[in-house]
Order: C-alpha cells, then sequence, then structure tokens
C-alpha cells in the first residue's frame, strides 16, 4: 500500500529524458511492496517500474540490490532488469529520495497459494541461488542471530502485552538458537523475502521474482527455511506437507541439498519464524496510529514457530 | 490510496472470461481515487481499470454514473467507456463488491498546477455540461444545500476543537448560504469533483476525465464553481485570478455563461468552499486511527471559504 512520496512533473519527465524512454504517457502509483513508494510509468517506449527508496532502506546497501538484480537477469532469472540512463547510472534522486527505474513484470502473485506454486517456487528459489554464486558483492543480513538479538532486546518489555507469555517464548528459542545455530552450511546470496506477493505466475508457470531490498548474503537453506514458512502453512496456520514437500523437491533438483542442509532445516525454520515473529511484533509495537500500513499479526508466527519446535527431523516437511 | 478488497485469482479470471478480454497478463492494485478500490488490469487483449465499489458508494447510484460515463463517452468525451459482458452487463459482483470494468485512459494528472491546466479544465466542464443535456437519469445531489444543513449537524460540535471560532463560521456561513442560494439557474450534469487527481494530461492536452463517483443533477455553474476552487488557488492559499480567467473564458467559450450565473459565482463558489470544508472536517473528526487515506486539512477549505466571503462581483475572478 505504497505511495508515500510523489514526484513533480517535471523531475519525472527529466528522468526519462535521461534515460531516453520516449514520452510519459501514464504514472500510476502502485499498492507493491511495503517500505518504498512504486510507480507504474508507460512511456511510449514501454512500460517500465519507478522505485522510490524510503526511510528503511539504508542508501548505503542501494548498490548491492541493484547490483544482484543486474547480475541475476543478465543471467536469465525472471526479475527486474535494472535500467541505466545514458552515462550508465542505476541510482538516480528524485523528490529528494534515492530511485531507481526497472523493468516491468508480466504475472500476478497468487492471493491463493496452490501446491503447484510451491514446486515452482522451490525451483526459482535453488536457481537465484545457483546464478548468485559468482556475484561479487556481499551485504551481511541484519535480520539473522546477531539482529534477532537487538530486536529482541527493543521488544521484549511490550511482548507480554501483546500475548502473555511471549517474552518468555522469545527469550528461550533465542538462546535455543544461540547454542544451535549452524556455521558450516553453504552460503551466498538469499532473496530473505521470497513472500507470496513477491513471485508473478502466468498461469501454473512462475514469471518474475520481485522485492530484493532484503537480499543479503548468509546461508542458502536458510532462506529455503523462510520459503517453508511463508509458502507452506494453510490460512488456519496447519502445515501442509505435500506443499512442503514439492517445495522441497522442486528446490534440490535444481540445487542439491546436502545431508547437514537437511539436518540443520528444523532450526532453521525456527529461526526464520523468530525472525517475521520479532520484526512483525516490533511494527505492532512501533507502528504509529495513522501509519498507511496494514500490520501484520505476530502471532501467525508464533504458531509456526511452535509448529517447528515440536518437528523431530526434516521428515516431517516430507524429506525422505 | 485505495486498495481495500482482495479479489480472489478465480473470481478475476472468471470475470474476464465473461468479458471476453483474453488472459489475464497483470493485476495491479493502483493508488487512484479515495473512495473505491481499483486495479490495472493488464490482458493479452488491453489494459482496463477494475473498481470494485466500497461501502461510502451506494449501491443504487451505480446505474446513475455508469450510465454517464457510457453516455459521455458515447459524446466522445475523454471520460472512461463502461466495458459489458456477453450478456450486456455492466455492473458485476466481485468479492462481495458491486464492479466495473472500464477502459484505461492514458495521461498524467497535474501534480503542479499550471495556468495551461486551468483553461483546458473549463473547455472539457463546459464540454461535459453540454454532452450531460440529454441524459435521461437524474441524481439529486446529496452534498449540496440540503446535505450542507446535515453535515453541519454531524460536525458542529467538534469543530472548534479542531480550529476555535469554526463552529461559528459554518453556522453563519450556512444561514447566509440558505438565504440567498440560487434557484433558477440552468441544471444539468454535474461532475462535482473535478479536482486535479481527476484530470489526465498528455503534454498540454487534456486527455482524460475520471471519477464520476460524485456526479449529479445540479446547478451547471456551481459545477464551474468546484473548479474555480479545486483549480485556482496557490498552494499558499492565495487566489491565482490569471488562472480564474482561464478556466472562465475556457468554459464560456463552449458554453456561455448567463448574466445570472455570472452574478451568483460568489455565492457558488462559497457553497461549494463550504462543501469540500464540512467533508473534510467530517473525515478529519471521524476517521478512524490506522485508516489507509491521507486525511486532507478542512482548513485550507476555510480559508478559500473566507477568500469568497470579500469577494464583491465575478469580476475578482477575472470576469470582464
Amino acid at each position: 500500500m505504497a505511495v508515500y512520496t510523489e514526484v513533480p512533473d517535471e523531475e519525472l519527465e527529466a528522468l526519462l529524458e535521461r534515460y531516453g524512454l520516449g514520452t510519459l504517457v501514464s504514472a500510476k502509483g502502485i499498492a507493491e511492496g511495503v517500505e518504498n513508494s512504486n510507480y507504474l510509468l508507460r512511456t511510449t517506449e514501454g512500460t517500465y517500474i519507478l522505485t522510490l527508496y524510503e526511510k528503511r532502506v539504508d542508501p548505503k546497501d542501494l548498490p548491492f540490490f541493484l547490483g544482484l538484480m543486474d547480475h541475476l537477469a543478465a543471467k536469465g532469472l525472471p526479475c527486474p532488469k535494472v535500467l541505466h540512463d545514458r552515462d550508465g547510472k542505476a541510482l538516480q534522486t528524485l523528490a529528494g529520495r534515492p530511485a531507481a527505474l526497472i523493468s516491468f513484470l508480466d504475472g500476478i502473485w497468487p492471493k491463493k497459494i496452490k501446491t503447484f506454486h510451491c514446486g515452482e517456487v522451490g525451483k526459482a528459489l535453488a536457481g537465484l541461488h545457483l546464478a548468485g554464486q559468482d556475484f561479487s558483492m556481499t551485504r551481511k543480513n541484519s535480520l539473522s542471530l546477531d539482529g534477532w538479538d537487538t530486536l529482541v532486546k527493543s521488544c521484549r518489555d511490550h511482548a507480554d502485552s501483546v500475548e502473555p507469555g511471549l517474552k518468555s517464548l522469545i527469550e528461550d528459542e533465542l538462546a535455543h538458537l544461540q547454542s544451535v545455530w549452524p556455521k558450516d552450511l553453504p552460503i551466498g546470496v538469499c532473496h530473505a523475502d521470497l513472500f507470496q506477493d513477491n513471485v508473478f505466475f502466468l498461469g501454473e508457470k512462475l514469471s518474475g521474482i520481485i522485492d530484493f531490498y532484503f537480499a543479503c548474503t548468509d546461508l542458502l537453506s536458510y532462506d529455503l527455511a523462510i520459503c517453508l514458512n511463508a509458502w507452506c502453512f494453510e490460512r488456519d496456520r496447519s502445515f501442509n506437507v505435500t506443499k512442503a514437500r514439492l517445495l522441497l523437491n522442486g528446490y534440490a533438483g535444481v540445487r542439491p541439498i546436502s545431508r547437514a542442509e537437511v539436518a540443520a532445516l528444523p532450526t532453521l525454520a525456527r529461526g526464520s519464524a523468530l525472525r517475521f515473529l520479532l520484526t512483525r511484533l516490533y511494527d505492532w509495537i512501533n507502528c504509529p496510529p495513522g501509519a498507511m500500513v496494514v500490520k501484520k499479526d505476530p502471532l501467525e508466527y508464533r504458531d509456526y514457530l511452535r509448529f517447528h519446535q515440536g518437528v523431530g527431523s526434516a521428515a516431517a516437511y516430507g524429506l525422505a
């Protein structure tokens, strides 16, 4: 629901001029992404997405995000291409904000996740991990183990006011994960936010992956665990093992999962559940009234966490 | 900033099937209009706007709004064409809401109003009034004189908490307008909400008029007075008489303004200022925290009202 910054007409026209993208025909603010302002632009040459980076995005990270999209698109991944102006520049300043112009991707994100979506997502995530292997830049995941500690400290005093018992659940889980978090698993480029609204489909075929603004360098299997949480729970918070099996097998068919990665999956899934529980809790507590954002229920991820706490091995996710 | 209702994928596909509009390629919620949910749809056949009517729109009014767009578009006005399904139906039900599919109009609404915009808007409004003359349906303007009385009653007890003195300003103005409101001026189809975000331009040419969901049958010159307020004040709330002259002369060149209409303009402009002051005040007082709407400052229209209170005749608007 994101259009926070309005762009003066002249600035928009001057921008398109610098890219040689023809004359502006239409500009619509679109409800895509939560962190940034996004405009769908149509010019006499084509259709593009203009993103203005709002305050949650650190401008220092933008070369990584844009460089990664460039890299992945060049490898044929269905992600947006970053456009460069006549001087080769991708990162612009518009209405006082960092901004970039990227290609428009056809496709619709699935409002209701079906089993076939999960297999496609698994394959695409593995493809992204392989394509990212020779990407030269790195970015620390600020929302992994170290970041959780900071988040817990900032939220815990309010946690029980959201739900009694939440504080100790979070503190105990953090202590557990700190003691068992895997260290020797393969590391690489992670999307780290591959939720259903970031994946487009045309019919049953995946046509696009968007929103690389949480991308980072982390355990590849942690990225997979994020998808287990994002794609395999039903709306009633029950876990659909058919979806999980399709997701994991789709992934493993493209990038084999090692024994160590399989063994770590329940821990990684707990970590991923804690991560989204914490950020949603943080937003829940800190979101000012009147902010134009739909607050997401942190307790959804509390329930996911409890599910994974009860999991003995990755067999529970449908892996043979 | 308007996407209140999400449409299930299957319902959207079934809808397009009923219209024979090809296969869905993209669907984006767009930040257009405040009252309804709007989606920009791209199919293999073309680009369309899907509107879901939210609770502020009375479903009984929809045949008037859709019929009016049909009527005006058939007369060549640059307004959206209403699409009809294979059974000839325009009004649909989607995600439990009334919905309609209309054509997409090229153009950009001006973020900053320049003088040339005002001449174009005047001409287009007069064209709309002429084209509406033989439209057979009517709709009472619930936000004209009678409606203000109701609005004042619902707001006045909170008015002074927004700004001291606002209550008496409003009550006195309502009493004045009730005593002098003109009755014998030409009546017809009014847009009644022709603000800058409802008018598209391609370069210096007006390319589209949208959002007919306040359209009604009322004094044509009242519609013109709404535009005086919407287009001729600067951001510092000063009145730009060059813009007003261009607007009025643009209008009069297409549909002559009678002496009686000219004489009534200051009163009509006061009425229009009170109308938007009251609805904004109502929203200001009643908007729940967390609603995804940018609240508009009611005091902007208090200042416009004060300007018109000081106007002796339409000469102040640049009319000879």
